[in-house]
């Protein structure tokens, strides 16, 4: 690709960054709410550190770094090396988040002046894109982030209008219908030439036996039913980690609902609206999600099913990127079509996060020479989270477009609860009545 | 079957647990060393319990418990509905040892007296193998959870006298060579007519590509090799989950190793020995092996490709029983055959424990009808364990051999490590040199 | 004292030892419940381990101990030598309950032997006393250990008959009034020629105001109005730190309280007893005794106050034993005596547990010359638990009588219950209406 | 006292609040580092909150709140009446820094406003006082806590420039003296006119034997000898408590030295800086003052000890205010005075923080008639906390001049470390030589 056609790429990404953040002040940015999740600006100061450290650093003639601390405190890896989500990013009051945003328009020059220098090279076009899909990762985390920190606020504080979706009268969902699919081998795994992450390689061939996945999410008022027949209180739907979780953790219902006056109301980006039970149910755990498909005589998809399916529709029509980050009605789908695919919610899988036959996992270690820039810039995508981490697949109402693709992998913890996560059933063809 | 015959083998099996027993004082059987493991009489009640609660509580006219409490006290189930191991099981210093005996002498009476009564009955027969196999299976955690006990103990007590397989002397393992396997659709799942758990069902297809087996399993040597070279000191070998966990618990060599005046021991049933280097390496976390598999530029099999290669061979040669409960040496197999398959360590897979295509998941309800017993009975061994677990694969020295079989599937969460696990590597096909 | 005399007070406790070891199976002996508990083993073996390690290791011109392990498995100290109960003391299977029989028959044997030889040796007498009144201390928390243990079991099993006290017909206590105590300079601290602790010592000044104490023991039934009335949910008698205390530990009654079926039943050495309300009421953490002290308009004494008081009165009718360790009621006490001092509970004081003025602190250092073994062996009697611990005076029904005096300083965690514990209540005088 | 000048008292400290903010950014003032600290921006909100609670809410004839939620958000009393400084403060990143100033400015109006309408009136005044020497309270706080949370980030970030103290040439501490108190009944406890708060009274007598006092605090110099001689090393220095606490806390030296690149550094507000071995060691827990104590033959003072002895000496010359939040040195002292009284670190005593004679605790509860203002609002300051603290006395390089006095009893748990907490070293005459 011409460097000058990929910078303007770069830019354009960087712009949303930044205007995903205009609405936020310095303390929304800085603070952190949970363990696993990171604060705004630090999200802000490590894509930027992406490429830093993985294309300046190596591209440079003279590389200098804007402020040496920046490489550390803005990488994922904590000094032990542990490259989990740090608990004390929430500590770093300095940079303020001007220092940060002009740490990032140091490095979009850099980058500019070097797209302009550098002649067509295919390692630094692969580590650009990444890092382009790494910051619309990014985007998708930030929200997701910021809503769990907002939710703590006494005050319900709103990041956008309470304008939009919630203005819109409420209609009843299409009533949920099963697609049938037929037996046999097929092949999933990234097909295309665009950009993709190596986890979704190779495509491979898997054996499939006949299924049946549902039209539509799992909407809120779906969910409710599960919980007014006692489906928290009821040992037999869950794992028994599922049920040792949710007693210690003692919940009730999802994350962000709450139950006020005599009222169902939901903790969302425009702030605590009425529950619609018409909406999909979101920012559900693995062990819910899990639960609720079997009190529904039902179960989750594996992600080869689900993407067989998926790559059956055309996804042009989800192209358009959203204004608002809460999910809208889509009140009917075409006939002989699943919808929602990649719109509203990030939809639980029963598979394991692991790699795909023929996977040759990077070992990126941090010591390895410069050369090898591409498997380090690469490793946090790799094996290292092939563990006790479950597949999502499609993507949600706060997913960047371009980030979206049938065969696109984001996987999180069983336990994972403030992610924008839903449910799609699934059931064995013998279910059928 | 005619109800004497498994009375028979009721019978057979309760003996050899009595037998385990034996060298054992009061003190060791009450003790519980971890939160996930039992307190060796808990086991003794709890394999009588599983009799009492699943058939004689519902084919005895008159059924009258053998003691109301041990209803609860020997059930796997807390009184929360939590059905995990509970670590005040080790609390019960009553009943006494002798009193858990008469406990199983009584359930045994009242079995072989009902075996006389009962016409053929399918339920009763399921049942009742079902038991046994669970008998079975309580045998082989009785040993690993009292050796996690006794290695607690600064006098390193033996269970069984230091005399077998350490007297013979040390011999150089055959060098590992790889076994081939050719791509397409295989089946898997059980196939024949004797028991299994459902788990193991239903047998269906799935496609492999090509792919190695090693030999033999990974010897203490060859672990030893990956401590020397840094392996626990590198985190690009690691899952970054296993990285934390090895740091956090401060792990630097397999469970039992223990360094002690310049010399490597191993604690064993028999006490402190000296690590033999050409025995397999036992009591590995997942984590540990697929660590070991990343240094090696191999990986885990899946349980497909283990399972498959495994049913290539016969395994009549695995099915004498053993008398020492510590790895022996196998110093040659039979050419074009894999060896160590079922009487050694536990094989980890890559993976994860979840149900095979068309199964069907039991809802176990404890309060459902007592028509319902058999989906209660088997509760315990399907759905509700599949979540982050991992499928090991054949048997180990302890396994009692009515267990082995190449479709058993048996699972542990991947930080498991007083289990006895061990590591057979595979790789794919393109890797061979 | 002539070495022989003491020889047998040696051999006068050492049998109350086993006495009350002997109702007991080998797993009751061997398991631990609490992490600051011990089991009933551990402290059989520890008591005579005192003997080895602070007088026979000294005095036995060939010392060879009787197995080495034991300096170490039943010592206080563990291997990084923290000073603090060991939560895996209750591993120790090994050696069984007849072998640690033996280890003290053994040690009784060579002090017997020592005692014939060792001239009048001061430093001998001394550590043998302290020795004697180390087990005395011990044969006290084997009972409160022990206490907790069973009542762990869902079974209630009972460690002594259930006749006794609670054939006795319920009587009302007397009505707790009111003595009063002048302003002026006291002495406290140990005055006579007996054993003492050292933090008994130096007996030194303090000036009281003038003060009231409660006649008697605060009962059962006084404390169920403080529930009844929202004691367990009204910040405003709690210390924030006990308030914080309750409601993570769920607490809403005395330790050993249960309400079962509509009656409140009370788990006793003689098994679950109904409550009797006009008994003491035992099992109190500091926090719940200053709870119930600010709800009732009066507080805790210090333990200045306490010993005073105690001081004024003989204390020779307390000195018979205990046949049953449960109180028993008390109805009347002498006109002009505070009753139930040293034969219900321990009485807490608001005195933190901190030096007499003038004391001079032991530094126990382990690695210390053996000629420093009156320093190392007393040590675990001072300083070093002088810090966040709380004041007892008195004596339980548990207490063996050679323990109780007025200036005995027993001291635990704000937070403890399991040890016998209960309320005494104080008033400043200017309270009198 | 005239409403009036009250104001002015009032609006002077609240000047020198928003004077201490004013050098900080959104973020800093926003961030939470420790469960028991505070960020910046609660203070600013705590400090005008509790005018609005305690005073306008009672005396405002249509007292609105000007925002409802921030009598909740800003309360030291969390939903569940948990009276600790909650973790989830840092979680406020609303109302923005300006939005709690504007709050400020509000409550300043209003009170500004009251103190002209009512006339003398004693409660008024009281609470009044009380909110001033709260706030004076909260800028320490603030401080300590600003400090504790700039010293997590790696850019060691500065509040104060890097000049001043650190300009100056270090000069060698003036050598330690003793100086000696005769034995006697003294009185202790607030004596004067002004403010105080209740757990100063009542003043009473108490006996003390002959004591020394330290003429100085422990430097830094003194405190790394006790380093260097294996302090941290040797647990017979320490309570078991502390021992237990320094090793599952990995602490090897005070809180905020570093050893980098071979040099000690201490971080301080100024930012890092080298370790001046002359200045007073600060941040101290009480399990660290207490082990060099023991290391050194001496002891902690307790709290009469220190009152008496500095009630002896005017503390006229301690009043000027500070300009930089880091000792200074003080070379000599007059001759007969102990010096570093009230201006370099609050010096750990060893008297748990409990009440005195005669003392008449509070019981504040939050739901009793609006008439008991008084005891609601000194509730903060009473019995609540009066278990498992000690006493610290004097004051700190950043105590507000207005909160000292000889009788002022600060109070934190053991293991405090972030406070400026220092050592001053007391003996009994006894051990002179």
């Amino acid at each position: 690709m011409n460097p000058n056609i990929l910078f303007d790429e770069y830019s354009t990404v960087r712009s949303r960054t930044l205007d995903l953040i205009n609405p936020l002040g310095e303390a929304d940015c800085c603070v952190q709410s949970l363990p696993e999740s990171s604060p705004v600006k630090w999200h802000l100061g490590h894509v930027s550190w992406f490429f830093e450290a993985f294309i300046l650093q190596h591209y440079e003639q003279t590389f200098k770094p804007f402020q040496p601390e920046f490489l550390t405190m803005f990488s994922s890896y904590n000094a032990d090396n542990v490259p989990h989500p740090d608990p004390k990013r929430g500590l770093f009051t300095r940079p303020s988040l001007k220092a940060t945003r002009d740490y990032g328009q140091n490095i979009d020059e850099r980058m500019n002046s070097l797209s302009k220098k550098v002649a067509e090279d295919n390692i630094f076009e692969m580590i650009t894109m990444l890092g382009i899909q790494h910051e619309l990762q990014h985007q998708e985390l930030m929200l997701a982030d910021l809503k769990h920190l907002l939710s703590q606020n006494p005050m319900n504080p709103a990041y956008q209008p309470k304008t939009g979706p919630h203005a819109v009268p409420y209609v009843m969902p299409a009533p949920l219908t099963w697609h049938h699919y037929e037996a046999g081998i097929v092949e999933i795994g990234y097909a295309g030439e665009g950009f993709s992450y190596d986890n979704e390689s190779p495509r491979h061939k898997q054996y499939l036996y006949p299924y049946q996945l549902a039209s539509r999410l799992v909407t809120n008022g779906e969910y409710m039913r599960f919980i007014e027949e006692g489906g928290y209180d009821n040992p037999c739907h869950w794992f028994s980690e599922g049920w040792e979780w949710i007693k210690s953790n003692n919940c009730r219902h999802p994350l962000y609902w709450r139950h006020e006056g005599g009222e169902w109301k939901e903790f969302t980006l425009q702030g605590l609206v009425p529950l619609d039970f018409n909406l999909p149910a979101l920012h559900m755990s693995f062990y819910e999600a899990s639960a609720f498909a079997q009190w529904s005589d039902a179960r989750l998809p594996t992600e080869a099913e689900w993407e067989y399916a998926a790559s059956q529709q055309s996804f042009e029509g989800y192209l358009e990127d959203n204004n608002y980050f809460h999910p809208r009605h889509a009140i009917t789908g075409e006939p002989g079509k699943i919808i929602q695919l990649y719109d509203h919610a990030w939809e639980w899988t029963q598979s394991s996060y692991s790699p795909y036959p023929g996977y040759n996992p990077k070992k990126p270690n941090r010591h390895m020479p410069k050369s090898d820039i591409w498997d380090i810039a690469v490793g946090e995508y790799n094996s290292e989270s092939m563990v006790n981490q479950y597949v999502l697949r499609g993507g949600a109402c706060i997913t960047p477009r371009k980030r979206i693709r049938p065969s696109m992998r984001n996987f999180f913890p069983a336990k994972t609860r403030w992610q924008y996560s839903g449910i799609r059933l699934a059931r064995n063809e013998a279910c059928v009545d």
